[in-house]
């Protein structure tokens, strides 16, 4: 293998003795390097690949960390992380221990912050900045934004503030023309307006220079006080930057995979006291042919072949995702009852309903990144008497609380939150993992909320939610089901009562969702110790069964399993039913306990929450030694 | 007193038959009508008297309730309630089982949805207007929106989406130049500078009928394939439309005070396939001289004087509230400490900031109606080293939840959260209501929650949150505190630790926040019937003092009081405690249970809730003899 130029990058200032044609080659490994990692490891390939020049050309023009570089939805940082002393960690990419697929500060001073949720950079980054400001110091900060993130609430919110600032913040737009499914809004049709004005640059000056030439009507204008030679820059941008009447000043769209430009560009702006938005035009997937083709597929990917970019398939006979299971139900549903109305939050392929959407354009929404939005859409879709049913991931729906209140569940509306990714979800790390849902929902008036622990308990919450009217929250892991049969007719299910799928009388394990089988296998295992364990699948968190829990209170220790935070949580509504009916009983509750969870397999961080059977069984027969 | 035209219209149906002159007098009634009964109950006044013209002339052109009129924070919504049969409901405005300030589909059929939050009228609007798509019905949809309001996230998600939208949708934007507070950021900046355009319209036409004359420049624009006609627009307003910039066509700005010219324009608007954006310029508080001159005091007001405009002094040698003591607290640990830094999401008066603004102008931050983004730049203060401290109240700071976790606990970073108006707040309702933020800040690892009980709770509070570091949330009522002495030093309070208020052995009220007094209140009633209770001020929602649970198991009773929703909240976590020490007690959680609350008196509110006193002391005598 030849020497490489990446191998000897031990921080960004070494970049700084580098030709252009030297970065331009370490670019190529770079991506070598991404491809070859994520081949091995899954990640995201196509944003990471896209923004390599981007990466290269500021940190060649800044001394991070002193200078902040700060990444929206970092999981483009690949770049960044192999140039910051984290080139070996790629050997254990995105697992338990190892390095994380997005900026982490408590691995690199050079990573600012844990991104992880889109659209939150700017604000951050205007934070940092009023802070420098009010210190006195001179540190440049760099944002470094895509399209699709630049397009959330949150990120206009702070766009609009940051327009009004004296001091250096500079914006690098990376505009792929794709979200993670495919970008939507006035935003992008905006965007493709300017990147289609290349004529723009060519011809600004020419005619500027020609514009104070007389002429009547430009006479006419410059009597009515507009300055003409200011207002050419709209006259030739087909629409005028919508960033510039924010009070942002934007560069025209550039080349973000030609580093010599993005230099020349980023020189000034980062010696512009006051923010400046870089519009960088790149390719998603850039280099790699597969990903090229098809960016949606190799947004996040597991491992794949590198020659053919074919993933590596799961094994025959594997059961469906709950993913996949949902959308399949949710087509059948949509069959018999033309008021289901499908809306997701820039995630069609991730919640399952690529399919949906082909089969009913007209009835499938998606708000892009904006889930306040999107769950504001449902509430208005409620009022004007459709089924709106909002597929959103459980870590998202968190930016979406409070339209669940006060939009959704006030009004007492008919709207089904579909929640997909609850509990943990494996390599992604913290701010992926739907450890909040069980809290946030239950707490919410006139909200049922359903957890499903298998295939065929999906299918029939679905149904049972669609036919009980209100708010109902369902939610449900990430990743294969257990294989069970799928109703061929789905049933409604009484409210608020559990099934028992397993007999025992001397403790009651009272579990939700995920956790009901690695409670079964807990109670196997404890049967082997001589302890007869009865497990309930709850399937409702909201409300609970509490004939159900007044049995469990007749064992010797009722155990409440559930993969979200404790506080909050779904096992203290069980405690509080236990109070409620003044029935004593001893009670541990197992979930987990106020901490972030990292990245890693899931499997191997269940080990580590201690919610694996083998743990859970180990603490049923502590609690009891206990006694 | 003459005969009114108000008086005769029972609906908005009625309005049809009155001429241009009979609306504007009926306008001047509909004023007089809202200054009379504001000064008698409070309410929004000035946003109410603002939008009067532009209700009048929206009712006057569509068929309400099948047209569906949505109101963007409902509280300027009174001259809609008066012509929708509620006239007289005014005698009891924001009283328990009267008419609310907000809009109230329970209230009637012309009430959409339950507006109380901003910027989401525009997300039920694109729902409304889908359904109505999707079902080939023929409604109009109408939105009145502030000018601060679309300036939120949500907005901006929503405007991005519609400018998608082929079928009709009205957007009147009520540009009173002022929100809450100030108003803030690049977009007002922007309609400021459309709304100084007036010279726009009038010149308009002339020099678009001049503009094929020939001409080198335009020649030369030409030859590039702009269409210089339509660039016009832009040429001549002093910057182009953002709006129109997502695909949303906008009208030049109007005078909304105008009903002639209004109803002209909305003629035209929604008769359009597409959003149109009527761009109305009005006054916030017009017709009444004292609400003109001090918008932000006449926002929300009490009763008072109508020929002073004076508001009913609270009477003398009461308390002072407990946003008062906050804003003075900080003011005090600002002094002594550089690297604080306050902000605030459009409530500067209202979360007592305002002198503090006065003080350190530098270090306060006004973030306008985005409180993702203001907890978002709190964070990015926070890794600058600084402290910030965001004062927001507890319903609105639902609308940060996720940046909460993501952005600040996830970082352990050194933010306090002031929440403001928490628990049950009074007058203006459901929405209003701070009910959910036990729930929603106990669930987030790495925070601490403090509800202090009175205003010297408050000041240790605020001192021991900036002492300890690390995300803190100080939780604290509306309205006047309890009188207590204000500590000259404050001191840090130890990590979890309660404060037993009233000894007792029979029972203990473990209370938190507000209700401490009331439980010290029941506890009194108690005694008179022989019963001994103990009460603890738990002062520490988060961590919660295992030993004070402890010692309260030893009673006959636990009872926990919170003025939050019971799932999830504090109590639940003290039964939880009990549950993890393997302590076996009686317990009662008193709160609110999974239900939204009413408008009307904190006192009145609290007693229908059982949490006053005598339902205290009442449910209390009624589990001990359950026993």
């Amino acid at each position: 293998m030849e020497p490489r130029i990446l191998d000897v990058i031990q921080s960004p200032a070494d970049l700084k003795v580098l030709s252009d044609e030297d970065l331009t080659i370490l670019a190529d490994e770079i991506r070598d390097q991404i491809i070859a990692s994520t081949s091995e490891h899954g990640g995201h390939v196509a944003s990471s690949l896209g923004a390599v020049e981007i990466i290269l050309a500021v940190h060649s023009m800044i001394d991070s960390p002193k200078d902040r570089f700060v990444f929206d939805v970092g999981h483009q940082a690949y770049a960044h992380k192999m140039i910051t002393g984290r080139l070996a960690g790629f050997d254990h990419l995105r697992e338990l221990g190892g390095i994380s697929g997005f900026p982490k500060p408590n691995e690199s001073p050079h990573d600012v912050h844990p991104s992880g949720h889109a659209s939150d950079s700017l604000s951050i980054a205007a934070g940092l900045a009023k802070a420098r400001d009010l210190r006195g110091g001179d540190e440049k900060i760099v944002v470094l934004i895509g399209d699709a993130s630049i397009a959330g609430g949150m990120a206009f919110e702070a766009l609009n503030s940051i327009g009004q600032m004296n001091s250096q913040l500079t914006i690098v737009l990376n505009d792929n023309e794709m979200s993670i499914s495919h970008n939507v809004g006035g935003l992008m049709h905006h965007l493709g307006a300017l990147r289609a004005s290349n004529a723009y640059r060519q011809t600004r000056d020419y005619v500027s220079n020609r514009i104070e030439d007389s002429n009547a009507a430009i006479k006419a204008m410059a009597g009515f006080g507009w300055r003409a030679k200011e207002s050419m820059k709209q006259f030739f941008l087909p629409q005028a930057m919508l960033f510039e009447q924010l009070g942002i000043t934007c560069t025209p769209p550039i080349d973000g995979h030609d580093i010599v430009e993005l230099r020349r560009v980023l020189k000034t702006a980062l010696s512009t006291n006051g923010p400046v938005l870089v519009h960088a035009c790149t390719k998603k997937g850039a280099g790699y042919a597969p990903a090229e083709n098809s960016p949606e597929i190799f947004h996040g990917v597991g491992p794949f072949d590198i020659k053919t970019g074919e993933q590596k398939k799961k094994a025959e006979g594997m059961p469906l995702c709950f993913t996949e299971v949902f959308g399949a139900a949710l087509i059948k549903e949509a069959r018999a009852n033309e008021d289901i109305i499908a809306l997701t939050a820039a995630m069609s392929s991730g919640t399952g309903l690529s399919a949906f959407e082909r089969e009913f354009p007209d009835r499938f929404l998606d708000g892009g990144i904006a889930e306040g939005h999107v769950v504001g859409t449902a509430a208005g879709l409620a009022l004007g008497g459709k089924k709106p049913v909002v597929a959103i991931y459980s870590t998202f729906l968190q930016r979406a609380i409070d339209q669940m209140i006060v939009d959704v569940a006030l009004c007492d509306s008919d709207v089904v939150f579909c929640i997909d990714r609850a509990g943990v979800v494996g390599e992604d790390g913290p701010t992926h993992h739907g450890i909040f849902d069980l809290a946030y929902t239950r707490m919410i008036p006139n909200m049922r909320v359903l957890a499903p622990s298998d295939e065929a308990e999906l299918v029939n919450s679905l149904h049972t939610a669609l036919a009980i009217g209100g708010p109902v929250a369902i939610r449900y892991p990430r990743g294969a089901a257990t294989g069970a049969a799928i109703p061929d007719e789905a049933s409604v299910f009484p409210l608020g009562v559990s099934r028992t799928v397993r007999e025992g009388d001397d403790v009651a394990i009272l579990a939700f969702g995920d956790m009901v089988a690695r409670s079964v296998a807990a109670a196997e295992i404890l049967e082997g110790q001589g302890i007869s364990a009865r497990v309930v699948d709850m399937r409702w968190v909201k409300p609970l069964d509490a004939n159900a829990i007044a049995d469990a209170a007749k064992t010797k220790l009722i155990v409440t399993v559930e993969d979200g935070i404790v506080a909050g949580g779904a096992g203290e509504g069980v405690v509080a039913e236990l109070a409620a009916q003044g029935l004593s009983a001893r009670t541990v509750q197992l979930g987990i306990d106020d901490c972030f969870v990292a990245g890693g397999s899931v499997n191997e961080l269940l080990a580590t929450l201690e919610l694996d059977p083998e743990s859970i069984a180990h603490r049923i027969l502590t609690s009891l030694e206990n006694e």
